[in-house]
C-alpha cells in the first residue's frame, strides 16, 4: 500500500490522521469540517450503536425521532444552554434555491423564501424535546419518561478533526423525565455507569468516572457526570457525559405534573449522549504503527484466513480445508472473512489485515494441509503459532478472549501508570510533561482553575467519584483543598 | 381514552390523521411541517429498518455515512437534479448567533458570521455521494461500489401529513457504482425486487411493480422503478423507488475509471430509497375504525396478556400461570407484554390495545383458571375463542402465521378486485369515481399524461413490468397505443 508510514513517537496527531484515513474509517468531506464515514469505519460505528442500543432498552429506555430543527425562539428559552452553543450553530434563513438569472445553469437563493423565523440545525436537543415533553407530561403517572435518539447533531466547529471534533457528527441523546430530584440523579448516575461499562468491556479502555467541575459543565446542567479515557499520548479523552438538569428545562418550557397529591411540580431532567467521538478514543487507546487495533467485540471482521498458495490447484485443496472452519467460526457467532482473491499477492493481505485490525489473521499453505496445522497471528501482540487443525474453533475462541483482555489489561496498566499524583506545582508541571492525568488538590475556585489552564493547557478532567476526602492545600494557590481532582491536557 | 372517533367512511383522511396521533406513532412538531415519531411509531420503524438493512446486506451492500450539508457548487453540477429539488431545499447561510443588543436574553443571527458558500441541507445525497466517489473509483477494481445510508432529509413541503410528507424524514438511500451499463441496470431491478418482496412478506401490503414515465422519473434518472401499494381508500401510494441513473452524475463529477483494456469509461450508476412514508403505507393498507391492525411480522408486541381479576390474590394466581407462558413464547421469539397494570381496567386496556394495533390478546380470569383455558382475541378478524392452556404456545403461534397470512390475503383481494381494465374515457372516469387502480391505454406523449391529470388529479402511477403487450387506443387522445399503464389517484 502506498501510503505514509508514521510513528506515534514522531508525530501522535498526525499518526492518528493517516491512520484514519489509510485504514479506510473516515476522511474529510467536500463540506468545512463534516467527515465522511466510509464503510469500515460505519461497520465499526454500528457495533457500537447495536451494543449501545441494548443497554439503553434493558434499562427501560425506548427510542423515538424529535426534528432537526430548532426554531429560534425554542432555542434561546433556556437562557444557558442558548448562551452555551448560540456560537457554534448553522442556521438555516431560506427555504427554496431560484435560477440565477445571471448566471445560466446555476442556482441562487430566493430572497423571497425568507423564513419568518430561522430555524437552527441542532447542536443538542434538549430544546426541541422539552418543548414537545409539555405536552406529554400532565401527571405522576406520566413518569419517569425515558427516551433515547440516535441523530446528527451540528456543532460549528473552527478546529476539526476526524471523529474527535467535527461540525456534523452522530451521536445518542437520551431524554428522560421524573418526578424526584432523587430519581433523576440515580438515572444520570445508571447511564454513566452503563457507558462506563460499555467502555471497558466493550471497547477495552479503562475509564475514570467523575462529576465536571461548574466550569466544565454542560450547559444548562446542575451536575455534568463524565467518563474520562486516557489515550496512549497520556491525553484524556472525555468519551461520555451525563446530565443532571435539575428543573432547567422544566421550567424553561414551564412542564409540570400533577403529584399523587394533586399539587403542581416542575419535573425533573437527565441527558446524556455519546458520539462517532467514541471512534477516536477506540483508535487512540489501542492501535500502534503498523495500524489499528481493534477489540474482538468490536472488529468487524474478527478473524481473517489467508491461502498462501501457488497455482489453482493448490488453492482448491485449501479452500476445500477452510471452508467447514468457515461455517465452524460462524455457528460460533465470530465473523470470518476468507480472502482468496487472486489480484493481491499473501504479504499485502497481511499488511492490509494489520492495518484493519483484525484481531486473529490465520494462513494455510501447502505445508500446513501435510501437517494438519495453520500459522495464526494474533494482531495485539504479533506473536505467531503454527497450532493444530484439530480443535482450532475452540483455539481461536479462547484466543480472541485472551486478545480482548490482553487490551484491556494493557490499557488499564498503562492508565495506572500514569495517573502521578503531586503535591506542589513544580510536581504538577513536571507530571503534566510526562503525560497522563495528574491527581492534585485545588482550591475549588473557577479563577484558579482557569489560571492552571492558561498557564499549563491541563483542564480539570473531573473530580473522580471514587475518591475519597483527604486534606490538603491547591498546588497553585496554597489554599487548602478537601478532595484531589484530575488534571490532564485533552482533546 | 377521550379521543374523537373518526370513521374511516366519513372521513379517510382525518381517520388517517387521528389514528396516527391516537395510536401514539407521530405528531406535530413545534417545526412546520416536521413530525417527532413517538416511541411506539418509532418502535415499528426500527423494525422495518433492521429487516431491510439485513437484506441490503446480504445482498452485498454496506452501510456509511455521507454529510447532511451539500455545498450550493456541488447541488447545482446535476443539473437536471438540481432544478428538481431547487425549490424545496432549506439553506443554511449564517454559522452563528449572537445576543440581541435590544432585547436581553434573546439571540440573532450574526452577521458577521455568513457563510462564503450556502450550504443546502441534503434533500437527497447524489451530489454529495458522487463527489466522494470520483476520489473513491480509480479503476474497475473498485467496481461495484455498493452503499447504502440510513439518514434524515429536508424537502420544504407546503402541504405536510404525518408521515406521508414531512419537510423532514427518515430514509435509507442506496448508491452503487457500476462498470457497465447492464450491472446498473440489474443492480436498480434487484433493489426493486428486495422492496417488492420487503413490502408483502413483511408489511403484508401487494405492490405492483413497474417504471415510471419520464414525467414522473426521479430528477436525474434515465429510468425510475416503483413499487404502488393501494391504500384502503383506492388511492395509490409510491411505496418505494429505484434509480438507474444512467452516467448523469458521473459525467457531473467526472467520475471515471480504468477498464480492463486501459480505456477511461465514466461510471454507471443507481439510488435507491424507501422512507417513514412506509409507516404511512402500514398504517392505511390494514387498520380499522377501532385502530391499528399490525402485521405480526412488524408488530412492536405481537400478544398482549390481560389479567382479568378482582382482588390481589386473585391476581397473584393469574400472574403465576402468566409467567411461564410469558416466558415459552419469548423463547420462541415472540414478543410479548403482561399488562398488570391496576392503574386501568381491563376494558380500557382492551380499546388500548385495538387502537395500538397488538394482534393477539390473550385474556385470563378466574374462571379460566378453573378451566384450564384463556380467552384469544385476533386483532385482525376480531374473533374470540376460548382455547386449552394446554399447547398454547403452538397455538398462538400458528395464529399469528395466520394472521399474517390473512391479512396479506385480504388486502390482496382487495388490490385484485379493485383494478379496473377500462377502453374509454367514461369507463375511466367511471373507475376513477369507484376508487382502485385503472388499467388503460395512453398514447405515450407527456402532453396526454398532463391533461389526464389536469381533469381528473389521476396520474400514471407506472408501467407495470409485468404487464403484456396489446394494441389498444389512447383513452383520452384515441391514438394508438402499445400497451396498458396504471393509473390512479395518489398520496
Amino acid at each position: 500500500m502506498a501510503f505514509q508510514k508514521i510513528k506515534r513517537e514522531d508525530d501522535y496527531s498526525k499518526w492518528y490522521n493517516n491512520l484514519v484515513v489509510n485504514a479506510d474509517l473516515a476522511e474529510h468531506s467536500a463540506v468545512r469540517g463534516c467527515m465522511v464515514i466510509k464503510p469500515y469505519g460505519y461497520a465499526i460505528w454500528e457495533k457500537m450503536q447495536q451494543q449501545l442500543d441494548k443497554r439503553f432498552k434493558e434499562t427501560g429506555h425506548s427510542n423515538a425521532y424529535f426534528p432537526l430543527f430548532v426554531p429560534k425562539s425554542l432555542f434561546e428559552a433556556e437562557e444557558k444552554n442558548a448562551e452555551g452553543f448560540a456560537k457554534e450553530c448553522a442556521v438555516v434563513t431560506h427555504y427554496r434555491l431560484k435560477s440565477d438569472p445571471n448566471n445560466p445553469g446555476k442556482l441562487i437563493v430566493d430572497p423571497d423564501a425568507k423564513l419568518e423565523e430561522e430555524l437552527i440545525v441542532r447542536p443538542t436537543s434538549e430544546a426541541i424535546i422539552w418543548s414537545t415533553y409539555k405536552n406529554w407530561i400532565q401527571s405522576y403517572r406520566d413518569l419517569p419518561l425515558l427516551i433515547n435518539q440516535w441523530a446528527n447533531v451540528v456543532r460549528w466547529e473552527m478546529r476539526t478533526r476526524l471523529f474527535l471534533r467535527t461540525a456534523e457528527f452522530l451521536w445518542q441523546e437520551g431524554h428522560t423525565a421524573h418526578s424526584t430530584r432523587q430519581e433523576a440523579i440515580e438515572e444520570a448516575e445508571r447511564m454513566l455507569d452503563v457507558y462506563a461499562e460499555f467502555a471497558e468491556t466493550f471497547l477495552a479502555i479503562p475509564v475514570v468516572k467523575g462529576v465536571k467541575t461548574p466550569n466544565e459543565r454542560f450547559a444548562g446542567a446542575d451536575e455534568t457526570y463524565t467518563i474520562e479515557g486516557m489515550m496512549q499520548d497520556g491525553k484524556a479523552l472525555q468519551m461520555g457525559t451525563s446530565h443532571f438538569l435539575g428543573q432547567n428545562f422544566a421550567k424553561a418550557f414551564d412542564v409540570k405534573f400533577a403529584t399523587k397529591e394533586g399539587t403542581q411540580e416542575y419535573v425533573w431532567a437527565t441527558s446524556w449522549g455519546v458520539s462517532t467521538r467514541l471512534m477516536g478514543a477506540l483508535i487512540m487507546a489501542h492501535s500502534d504503527d503498523e495500524g489499528l487495533i481493534l477489540p474482538p467485540t468490536i472488529a468487524p471482521i474478527q478473524v481473517v484466513i489467508i491461502p498462501i498458495y501457488k497455482g489453482l490447484e493448490e488453492l482448491e485443496t485449501i479452500s476445500q480445508k477452510v471452508k467447514p472452519l468457515q461455517e465452524a467460526l460462524k455457528k460460533l457467532g465470530i465473523s470470518v472473512k476468507y480472502d482468496d482473491r487472486d489480484t493481491q499477492r499473501s504479504g499485502w493481505k497481511f499488511a492490509e489485515y494489520e492495518l484493519k485490525g483484525v484481531p486473529v489473521r490465520i494462513a494455510i499453505g501447502p505445508r500446513d494441509l501435510q501437517n494438519n496445522t495453520v500459522e495464526i497471528a494474533r494482531r495485539d501482540t504479533k506473536e505467531k503459532m503454527s497450532v493444530s487443525m484439530d480443535g482450532l474453533t475452540e483455539t481461536i475462541q479462547n484466543l480472541l478472549e485472551d486478545i480482548q483482555n490482553t487490551i484491556y489489561t494493557k490499557a488499564k496498566a498503562y492508565q495506572q501508570s500514569n495517573i502521578h499524583v503531586v503535591n506542589t506545582w513544580a510536581e504538577f508541571e513536571a507530571a503534566l510533561e510526562k503525560g497522563g492525568f495528574v491527581s492534585a488538590h485545588w482550591d475549588g475556585t473557577p479563577e484558579t482553575e482557569e489560571k492552571i489552564k492558561d498557564e499549563t493547557k491541563a483542564t480539570i478532567r473531573c473530580i473522580p467519584l471514587d475518591t475519597t476526602l483527604e486534606e490538603g492545600l491547591c498546588i497553585l494557590s496554597r489554599k487548602p483543598s478537601k478532595q484531589r481532582v484530575l488534571f490532564a491536557r485533552a482533546y
